[in-house]
């Protein structure tokens, strides 16, 4: 342990805010091994007494002082201690009444982090309560969203309509507004949706990436008409994940400096104390990482610290700011506090006395005092002029800038540039044929020269996937104004960060690339992106056993299936050029659904029959040589298989029978369309139906029905070159052919 | 930047062996900035030399003197140089040799850890090629699993059977034993399946557990029979991945001494130079999760430095290693080396060409020259003495402690012990409901009683997925012979580790849990599970919208689906008591396939009708009031709805018709039976069908055909009380019964 020979320059603990360095960071854990376990259980002792005067709650080392460093404490806003004591007790008792009411719900963070959330949206962050979208507020997240009814006082204390205290109230119910987790799509105030672990954060930095870009592409020396910081709170339980390491990483790379997370430290999640799994040093990681790291030792009550430590994480510009705030988990619970049974379950009648006694708060349910709500009241005022400040500056800048004023409003404006669409590619069969993934490159740097919101990148796969924009260059911490994000191998946070520039609400639109089969490392960040409406582009190539000699870990099988069954997304798996524009189109259209597209590695032709319209039904008749909505036989297949549906069309053909094609670009698509339209292609009197494609069948008898038969890969692939897997596979006109004799 | 400012006594460089302090290793970082990257770029330069004299590659800081400490340079075995230096160069270009053939795969990797891979094989690592699967053996994980004929080329050397010359040249072919990635199901000899990165070093954790596990549990003072090092060398790319610092973080904790990794850090991924996504410190982030942290400068040729680091790591007995071997990946290619190109393509005639005349190898492809294989030979000889002591150390240890033995032995032959299953509890319509989440914890530690190798834990939610063995302690450093693992919150690595745990091949049955939703954060490593033939058991609870006011982020919906459509998954959803016991069943005996249980928050009755017998049938009639195989209709379901399917029958018959209710526990199970069982239960003269499902209703057109019905959920969730969300999204038996006289 050579850190810990260090000599550190020993200066005097300062308003208990402490920098743990990675040496002395080791010390704390050290000391918190065992021995300090027993001594911070005692910590219900201290919480006792909290009504008279709140111990300061430190957890020091024992075998050496811990080193600190004196920070500059700079007076913020400062309100009267007593009414931000008062404050912060309205905040607990208002996650404590509401998940009473609920029975149901997590009232230990709010109370531990109710300090912090104060300081926050009182005295810190700078939005609009009268408009929630506002483009320059801070934003915040909580990472730890089970946490939720933090985020709900607050948004109700600030004014924000979506959090009266009818809604607080209705917590966790049916078709309320304040439900069990974070939902942007329920609550204006709340910007991102969180409950998963680990991602929240990572929603963080994409929000902070959002931010950091803008101000590069617009700002001016005069003007800076983009400038907010994004908070974070993240817990333990982030913390473990491996999302939040990915995020933090990236965001040291970037030195993101307007990013300040805040590390609810509080010793606990749900199996009891975190010693059972978590004795790492979260500070000396988050150093490794690149991070700038403070200490707030003691986050129930020292105020001061928490705006210091505030204070001194907005001076340091070059790198994002995590500050680790031990706080207590359900702070001022005589009986439940510092234990897990206050993170995940209402406190009780019992206890809920107790505490009301325990913290001198001897009002009702969901009481909030007079000089409270009187207090927060300014923010009605502040916020509407904060906003009308910065529509002045912007007024301003768009004299001087008009051009630039014009491209940003038309961004934010979230408005999709007049005409974009024909810069989409169109091809013919004469085309030379080429791989999806390629076409997909086409499409993607002919649409960056109309889309001033495209912006994205792959996972360390850029030169496979093909997602470069060639005339922008990297997005890094020196040029923060370029489009391509190089994420690294870190799917995960890629996904999330993804989810984060979308919401933050500023007509950016994100697309991200990786192996299809590598969706199932995003996969809880394409699930958020579906539920919290954020209309990202996943752009996954290699998407069969296609790719050939990778083998069995890299093709995907059931992943085609597993997105069908996924609710609001769109899972796209073109044919050719044309389609490949076409699910663009409506990716781009849609801002409030993901869209996967599934790119082959392999060379396609271009199809005499596809178009971008046609891809907008979902599932059309690309060839067909019937008359009267008759065939003899529909084939439906999708993506590199309409080529072998095609070619076994010919053959069956070639026998005197009708054949339609159908390729099924998009299931949800064809869901989406008319029963008439639905009729149309695939006729109910037609049974005589195949389907190919090169991953599970599972599904498939949704279109084929019960009479039909289904071609495709239903075990595992395997290592070798793409022309013997299709034919080992029986991916071939051949076995379609076959299949369709059965039936015909 | 605190910790720069540390004085750490100086000490004179020793054999290029290095222990980066957090401090030193932040100067590194800072100098590879950027500046170094040019200069490092210039190994082209020193590559061309290297046949006359390979010239040391050290990354030094410009900033200031790379702290290092002086280690115990201990003499291992030592061959003489020019020897190894052949053996390397062999590896090197069975490698080159078996890429250009197949014109696929990855060349840079095994060129740059060739060095670390012979002494690995041929110095460090005991164990037996004649017998890949001896108890004792060391474990190699190549968590950088595309380098994977660095492997092929070690097990050739050392005279496993599956790898010979003929196997490498038909590396990443059809049918062959040498796959593009490795795969412990077709090559023995290697321990698991990598390739999607990050995943090895988690298995390695899980191998390393399970030494460590079985260690404290038969172990004697006098007797070690349990006693192997895992070892892992990862890349960039893994070290990017979340889950490879999730698994770290647990390595850290547990403070498994005997696992080993030896980080390649040869600066290059697949984008190009890990500079543009991946700045931090890694080896300051390994030494905060607790890791021993070393440096090898010069891992192309330095095989001394390598040589004592191991020996180093083996002397580090209570926290996990982690070298970090600074390599040029390509080493030896005199254009390509040190850049993305010789990543993931084969080189092309002319630059192997190149290579070898720059390496000084002027033999045919595949060649390996008599001296190397006559040095390898000795490990035909030395493999089996070294089993034979182990079994005269095992059969000396059975007559000191016969039981133990008898345990042992019982355990590591992977059978189960006769009459287990009479442990499973059974219920009857009589007993009081349950939810299936506390039945399967009845289940659990009844199982614990008589399967030796149960062993498993939660994901920071034992109370909630209700896992704990009550008669049993926690797996921690100071109690690693206990059972219940804490994994906190870490999913990813806890499906990995799981993974590894299993493929130790002891006979070990390791169960792991959380929220069925979560199964998306490690659903990569349950895929693992499922290719690798690891019989895995995840306990999934909360399986539906049933658990309530969480909300949409934590109810399930198309998680049924998703893992009905992956290969060689048996995806459990058990009604009651009986079904639960009986999903266990068949997940206990099935060792090569991974089972899912998804289970209910909330209390179902036990069913008249269910049995353990009947879930391995799949799908099986639960309630029957018709005769001849003719019911009017039948209702389809799992679970929880099957009570809702009961209760919809009961409406239905009262109103004169009969009614089959099918419970469909398992549709892989159900998929096995013969055509006969299926038209038993699935009459296909009965098209009235309905099925009812808290999930998405896709797929289920399988077992309704055309003409059925679905109920299921085919959005995403709602934060209410179960009741309510029950109601609102029809999942009731008065909505089957609408939907039944639609058909009926």
């Amino acid at each position: 342990m050579a850190a810990l020979r260090c000599n550190v320059a020993a200066v005097a603990p300062v308003a208990g805010v402490a920098r743990a360095t990675a040496g002395a960071e080791r010390a704390v854990g050290v000391a918190t091994s065992g021995a300090a376990l027993g001594k911070f259980l005692g910590l219900k002792k201290v919480n006792r007494n909290a009504r008279s005067l709140p111990a300061p709650v430190t957890r020091v080392s024992q075998k050496g002082a811990v080193s600190t460093r004196a920070v500059a404490v700079e007076t913020l806003e400062k309100t009267d201690t007593a009414l931000v004591e008062k404050s912060v007790n309205t905040i607990r008792f208002l996650a404590i009444d509401a998940v009473e009411k609920a029975n149901s719900g997590h009232p230990g963070l709010p109370m531990g982090c109710a300090p912090m959330g104060h300081i926050l949206y009182d005295e810190v962050m700078r939005y609009n309560p009268k408009n929630p979208y506002w483009f320059n507020r801070d934003r915040f997240v909580l990472s730890a969203g089970h946490g939720c009814m933090l985020q709900y006082a607050l948004l109700h204390l600030a004014g924000y309509d979506a959090c009266t205290i009818e809604d607080l109230k209705q917590f966790r119910q049916w078709g309320s507004k304040t439900p069990g987790h974070p939902e942007n799509f329920e609550t204006p105030g709340v910007e991102v949706t969180t409950g998963p672990l680990g991602q929240g954060i990572a929603n963080a930095v994409g929000l902070a990436l959002a931010e950091a870009h803008l101000a590069a592409r617009f700002n001016k020396p005069d003007a800076k008409i983009v400038d907010h910081y994004t908070y974070c709170i993240l817990g333990d339980g982030c913390n473990m994940e491996g999302i939040s390491n990915e995020a933090a990483s990236l965001a040291g790379h970037w030195g993101l400096g307007k990013l300040i997370a805040l590390y609810d430290d509080n010793h606990i999640s749900i199996d009891g104390d975190t010693e059972i799994a978590f004795t790492e040093s979260v500070d000396a990681r988050f150093e490794a990482l690149g991070w700038h790291t403070i200490w707030v030792k003691n986050g129930n009550t020292d105020y001061d610290a928490i705006r210091a430590a505030i204070e001194e994480a907005k001076s340091v510009t070059d790198k994002p700011t995590m500050i680790k705030v031990t706080t207590t988990i359900g702070f001022g619970s005589p009986n439940k506090a510092n234990s897990y049974s206050v993170h995940g379950s209402a406190l009780g009648a019992k206890e809920v006395d107790a505490t009301r006694q325990n913290l001198g708060w001897d009002h009702e349910p969901f009481h909030v005092p007079k000089e409270v709500s009187d207090h927060w009241s300014k923010h009605l005022e502040t916020g509407p002029a904060l906003e009308a400040e910065w529509e002045d500056k912007l007024a301003a800048y768009e004299k001087k800038y008009a051009e630039e004023a014009a491209e940003f409003k038309q961004l934010i404006s979230g408005e999709l540039p007049a005409g974009w669409e024909k810069a989409l590619p169109t091809f013919t069969a004469e085309n030379p044929g080429d791989a999806t993934r390629n076409l997909s490159q086409t499409v993607l740097n002919a649409l960056a020269r109309v889309l001033p919101g495209l912006i994205g990148g792959s996972a360390d796969l850029a030169s496979s996937n093909m997602t470069l924009l060639k005339m922008f260059g990297d997005f890094q911490k020196a040029t923060p104004a370029e489009r391509n994000l190089r994420f690294g191998v870190r799917e995960h946070a890629m996904g999330a960060i993804v989810n984060g520039i979308c919401l933050h609400g500023s007509g950016l639109i994100p697309y991200c690339a990786t192996f299809f089969i590598f969706t199932d490392y995003l996969r809880p960040a394409m699930r958020i992106s579906a539920l919290s409406e954020a209309g990202a582009i996943y752009v996954m190539t290699h998407d069969s056993i296609g790719l050939g000699e990778d083998g069995p870990t890299h093709q995907p099988i059931e992943h085609l299936a597993s997105f069908r069954a996924m609710p609001n997304i769109l899972m796209f798996r073109p044919a050719d050029g044309n389609e490949t524009s076409g699910a663009y189109k409506v990716a781009v259209e849609r801002r409030k659904t993901p869209s996967v597209l599934a790119l082959s590695r392999q060379k396609l032709p271009h199809l005499a029959g596809s178009s971008i319209e046609s891809v907008a039904k979902g599932g059309y008749a690309v060839s067909d040589d019937s008359t009267g909505n008759k065939p003899d036989l529909i084939i439906l297949a999708s993506g590199s298989e309409v080529e072998i549906a095609l070619k076994a069309a010919d053959i069956v053909r070639s026998e005197g029978k009708t054949v339609r094609v159908v390729s099924f670009v998009c299931w949800e698509l064809f869901e989406e369309q008319s029963a008439e339209y639905k009729e149309s292609v695939l006729p109910a009197a037609v049974t005589a139906r195949v389907s190919i494609e090169a991953g599970s069948t599972f599904g498939w008898e949704r279109y084929t029905g019960s009479g039909g038969r289904q071609v495709g890969i239903d075990r595992f692939g395997a290592s070798a070159p793409i022309g013997i897997l299709y034919k080992e596979f029986g991916l071939t006109a051949e076995n379609v052919v076959a299949k369709a004799k059965e039936i015909l």
